[in-house]
Order: structure tokens, then sequence, then C-alpha cells
């Protein structure tokens, strides 16, 4: 398999003023694409340091892809100090001096000669234009190695990426067909599902690795095959999904990697029914979830978050002696804010949460991260408790995912 | 200044099924005490890579973190590797195994011999307890320089890094006193702040830097003072924040890195009044973010999330010929919103939205992006209309940021 090293180039990486999220999104993609990466380096936006970076990973790897350091103020330095390093200089390229005029005419924002100056590249590197912006990505070739600078901007590496860069290095160089499957489950905690599938696990083929990705109250397990036939691949994969199903029966949400709302609202949407919810210790974090998705208003009637206990009464029509007998966190009154809100709201399903998200609040029958989550239809109310204990952050996140897998299910 | 590398070790880095969010916070809290990064590096599970990039560090820095890679099922490549590197061997720490017992009591799982095994540690180093896990801190040096090995878990390295590590290295090494102030600026886009502020930028002296950290319609400026004595500093960067105020006056939002909501909820608590909110194009968001502030439901009622119109209409009390007059998305439309929800739910303030998140649903008249937004007390109501014209989620935060600061100029 042909070695990536990923280096980062400035010093805001260095102050810790961001994060370095450009290099995990480029190793996922070049690992998909049947790639490995060797090592991730952050250096400083420095020439000598920037040269000392490349010529020790390319004593590691056949391919050093550069990140940042290519804005029009730190134009100079990457480029100088690349220009050098493959020993030419800087031309001036008009395709390059096209793409920014065109760039410009769009923004409607005057060109100056900082930005003239992006139009200047390497005479011997092969160009590639950078559809998103004005810094031109430039590709090196030296002793079958290949070196690429491009911009930090995340959109605009991305887009470098998928349309030009990882095609060129799979046309250059031989890679390893890769395959992928995603499971999500539900139900588990990591260390339980490992040991529910154990004999499973031990049964797959060495070609075929299992990764555990928890998030949240969902695991999503990740099949990757690795080898030189996809069709050979994806039915040694079909199959032993196949015998996981018979161990996980409903525990498995679904078999691609997709938020649960987005299936929330596919499900909705295709049955042309429509959904409200009543959000007390969620805080309105379901509606905004939801209200992410474009389109989610065909959908989305909309939610009442009812923080104050006047507001579930005089707003959901909670029976004020029930919420007296039982308290807000209970079955009977998050029943009730569930079939009220889809009454108030007139749609065919409603979710309504009722809980202590903590830090304080929490007594000793009802401590905090007790959250009481009810979904109703036009036929049937159902509810359930649950214990996060955890922070309110995490408690408010947790909520929210059972709410929408409790829905799934009534669905 | 003493100069680090940051070394993280993990396969699961290099394959980008994780963000790497570790080394940024280190860098920033490094950084604010007197030390300078030279270098982030990621390597794999591998004590072959391990070894290198530690000999590549050691040519380098004077003090090298690594984080990661001393789990219970990875614990021994590193601990090992460190061990035979410093040229010593494992031996059975008593302190170490105190500390697993006394967490695995806290969580009522059972020992196993894999945890039994974090308690051997290398003979020639310094042992630092894990308050938050079981993997210990091991402290090693030599020649002068130091190498620390940390868990990855980022809440397990955070506390060592703040309670042990950065304390011994200020007391091991020379560290300048550096002095922040930050100062939160809206209504200015970076490019345009950074013009505004352009002479006082250049009046700043050379032991003071200035750094622009856009966070949607925020831009943080922050004041870096680096020199050898704090008062000195301190009342020279309090000098140019007093000749900053007469520049942006109005905009400067605030002297502190504080998110909005966490300043509004601050004064809504310290005058006891309450806030509800009427959401559409933000759908909930806003309600979410006061929501997720410990505490905010003695200033919060609550919110109805109005994606339908007729919940505008029979929630908010909404006047239908209006709203089928000027548009959901009109100056009218969200001035009722924000009235009818102040008065539904009893509160002292209240914010509306209403707009056009995206991607579709935009006009000529009203393309993606035109949100109005209102704010009212029992007095007085005003509305304001914006184009964010951006990405769907961006529109939303927007919203949500400017909302936030309409609020406050109300209050």
């Amino acid at each position: 398999m042909a070695k990536v090293e990923i280096i980062t180039i400035g010093d805001e990486i260095l102050i810790g003023q961001i994060v370095d999220t450009n290099s995990a999104w480029m190793a996922g993609q070049l690992n998909m694409a049947g790639f490995e990466i060797a090592q991730i380096t952050s250096v400083s936006d420095d020439a000598e340091h920037i040269v000392e970076s490349l010529n020790m990973a390319l004593q590691r790897v056949d391919i050093v892809l550069f990140t940042g350091g290519i804005g029009p103020t730190k134009d100079d330095i990457t480029k100088l100090t690349l220009s050098k390093y493959f020993d030419t200089k800087l031309v001036f390229d008009q395709s390059v001096m096209d793409n920014i005029e065109q760039i410009f005419k769009h923004r409607l924002f005057a060109m100056n000669d900082l930005t003239r100056s992006q139009a200047m590249v390497p005479e011997k590197c092969q160009v590639i234009q950078n559809k998103m912006g004005t810094a031109p990505i430039t590709w090196f070739e030296k002793d079958g190695k290949v070196v690429v600078s491009m911009p930090g901007v995340p959109h605009e590496m991305k887009n470098a990426m998928s349309v030009d860069v990882i095609p060129r290095l799979k046309a250059k160089f031989q890679t390893s067909v890769i395959v992928h499957q995603n499971v999500l489950v539900h139900g588990y905690p990591e260390s339980a599902l490992a040991m529910k599938i154990e004999d499973w696990e031990n049964s797959l083929p060495s070609h075929i690795k299992l990764a555990y990705l928890p998030n949240g109250r969902i695991v999503k397990l990740r099949l990757t095959g690795v080898g030189s036939d996809a069709d050979e691949l994806k039915s040694a994969i079909d199959e032993k999904i196949e015998s996981l199903k018979t161990i996980l029966g409903e525990s498995i949400v679904a078999f691609e990697d997709i938020p649960l709302e987005k299936l929330i609202f596919e499900k909705l949407d295709s049955s042309h029914t429509t959904l409200a919810t009543a959000e007390s210790c969620s805080g309105g974090n379901i509606a905004h979830v939801i209200t992410l998705l474009p389109g989610s208003s065909a959908v989305f009637k909309g939610s009442v978050v009812a923080y104050a206990n006047e507001v579930k009464v005089n707003v959901l029509g909670v029976d004020s002696n029930v919420l007296d007998q039982y308290g807000a966190v209970s079955a009977e009154v998050v029943e009730q804010m569930a079939m009220g809100v889809r009454k108030l709201m007139n749609s065919d399903y409603a979710i309504a949460t009722s809980g202590i998200a903590g830090p304080g609040g929490g007594t000793d029958e009802k401590p905090v991260g007790s959250v009481w989550i009810s979904v109703c239809s036009t036929e049937t109310v159902v509810s359930k408790l649950f214990n996060f204990s955890s922070s309110r952050e995490q408690n408010i996140e947790r909520t929210t995912q059972e709410a929408l897998i409790l829905l799934k299910q009534l669905l």
C-alpha cells in the first residue's frame, strides 16, 4: 500500500487557536481510497521547519500532502520554500490568473497586489486549479514520489482532494480495493456489545477488520475489507452481516451511517405524516436537530419547549392536579405532554421529554439524569424511564437520541 | 522560551476515525503558560515509529509530551517502548494499584488482569497518579530534557496537564510571563474590523501581539503580552484597551471570552426577569443554547418552535390576515410572534425569528438567508432584517447569535 504523510503548516495550530480537523478528514478519505497514512505532522510557518519536515517525510513515505500556509499573506513562504526545494523558480501562470479573476468577479471584491501574486507558481510543477478559492494547488514529482501543496481552508482543500488529488494519486499508485459496511447498533454500551458479538468477531477472516465507533447511545460498527476484488469482498462482508443480524436482531438501527433524525425524517416524509415535540429537559434540542435537515418543514410542525411548569399546564394542557401529584418528571405528565402537543399542533406523531438534566435539581428518588420520554400517535401513547446520570450536555444529547429511537420503534 | 513537542499515539487518528482535539487544547494551555510549541506529531501504535519520533523530537525541543497508546489493551507497547528507551525495566507500583482499586470500587466493576498490569511502571521514572482513570502518567528526565506519557482520554489528560504536568514544567523550566486579554466585537466582518483598527493595531508595542478569532457574527480579539513583569504587561494592555474602546464603542460585546447566551442569562438572572422564545427558522436552537446552561430554568420559561404557519396563528396568536398579507418572513409577523409568546408564557422578555434557512424556499424578493428577528419587553418591541445568505446550518447559527445580541441591546 502506498504510504502518505500529511503535513499541516500554520502557527495557528501550534498555539492552539484552531483544532486541525482537516487531517482527520483527509486521513479518512485516503484510508477509504486504499492508502496508508503513516504520520500526521503540524509545523510552523517557517521555511527551515517546512524543509526539515519534508525531508523526514520523504524518507518514510511515497506521498506528502501539505495543507495551509498558502493564503495571500503567507503565500510567499510555502511557495518559495517548495520552489527552492525542487530547484525551480516562480513564473506567471495565466490559467491561475483567469481563475482568480473569475472568483473575484463573482465575489464583487477588488483584486489587490497580494491576490495577483497568487498567479505566480513554481515552474517545475503541475498546477491544479482551486475551484473554491484563489490559491492554486501545486503538484510536484521527484524520484517517483509526489508532493502536493493545498490550501488549509477546509472546503477548498476538500474539493481539491475529492475532485483532483485522490483520483490522480489512485491513477499513479497501486492501491488496494477497500470495501466498508457500517452497522448502527442501539441498546448496548461498547463493552457489552463487544462481549455479545465476541464469537462472531473472532470468526471474521483476517482481511476483514472491525472497528467500534461509539456515538452517545449508538455504537457504529464498521467492517472494512481489504483485498483486490470488490465483489468478492462485498459478498464476504454481506455474509458476515447476515450472521450479525441473527445475533443483534432489533438492536440494529441501520446499515448505513445515517443520523437518527434523518431516518425519522425519511420515514415521516415517505408516509406523508407529521411530527411535533414537547420538550422539557431536552430544551428544544430535538426540534433543533430535526430542523437542521433541509426540507424538514414538510414533516415537522413545531415544538413547545415547556421549561416552566405553568407552560406545561397552560400551553400543553397538562392537568395541574396530575402535575402536583406525580411531579413533572413522571410517566403521567410526559404522556400528557406528548398527547397535548400532538393535539395543539395537529400532528400525526409527537415526542415529549421531561427529566433532570442537572447538575442541580436531583433528589434521591429522581437523581440527575432521570428522564421520562413519551411518544404517541393518534392511536397510542407509550413512555419509558431512562437513567443517564451524566453531564448536563450529555443528558440532553442522550435524551434526544433515545427519543428518536423510541419514535422509530413506534413508526 | 522552553520548546515543546506534542506527540499523539494511535492508529485511530491516522485512519481518520477521530479528530485529535487534545493537541489544540494542550497547545493553547502550554502557550498561555509561556511555552512554545514547536511541532505536533501523530504516529501509529508502533514501537519503532514511537522511538523514531521521540529521537527526532529530542533534537528539536526540551519537552516531549506523549498522549494516547496507554489504555489497558495497548498498554504494553508505549510503556515497554519508553522503558527500553530510557534503559530501565517495569516494576510493580503499590500507589498506582491503590489508585486503580479506588477507581474500580467507585465504578462497581470487577478488576481483571489487563487492569492489574497498569500498576507495572518503568523503574526510572516519576509516577504521577491519574485521578480520573487507571493508566498512570509517567515522567522521565534525561540530559535536562523531560518526556511525559499521558492517557489520550481527554478528561484524564486535561486533569493531569492542569493539576500536575504544567505546574511541574513551569517549576523546572524558565518561562515568560504571559498576559491575555480578550475583547468580543460584534458588527464587523474580520477584514472590515482589521481596517477599522489598523492604526491602533500598528501602535501596539512589539511585546503585545494581536490575534483575530472570528466565530460566526462575533470576532474575538486576543491581545497577548509577553514579558517578565505581569503588572507591567497588564497595565500596558489596559491602556491599549482604553483606546480601543474609543474606536469601537458599542460594538464591543464583552471583555472576556463568554458565550452570548451566558451574558444574557447573567443579565436576566441578576434582574430576576424571564425570557421566552418563538422560533421559526432557528428551529429551537435559541432555546437549546440557553437550556444548555445549568440553572437556566430560573430565567427561561420556554419556547414555541412554530415551524408550520398554523402554529404561528393557533398557538402564538399571529393574525392570519397579517400572515397572508405580509408573509411569514416579515416585520409584522415576527413582532406578533414575539409579543404572542411573551404573553403566552408570561415572561418579561421574548425573542422571535422567522426566515428562509435554505437551501430551498428562497425567492427573488426574499432570498435564502433572509431572516427577521424581533425582541420585545412588556413596553417595547423592535425587529430587524438580516441577510445571512449562507448554508442552512450557518444561517441557523447566525440567527441565534444576532437574536441574542439584539436582546442584549434591549436589556
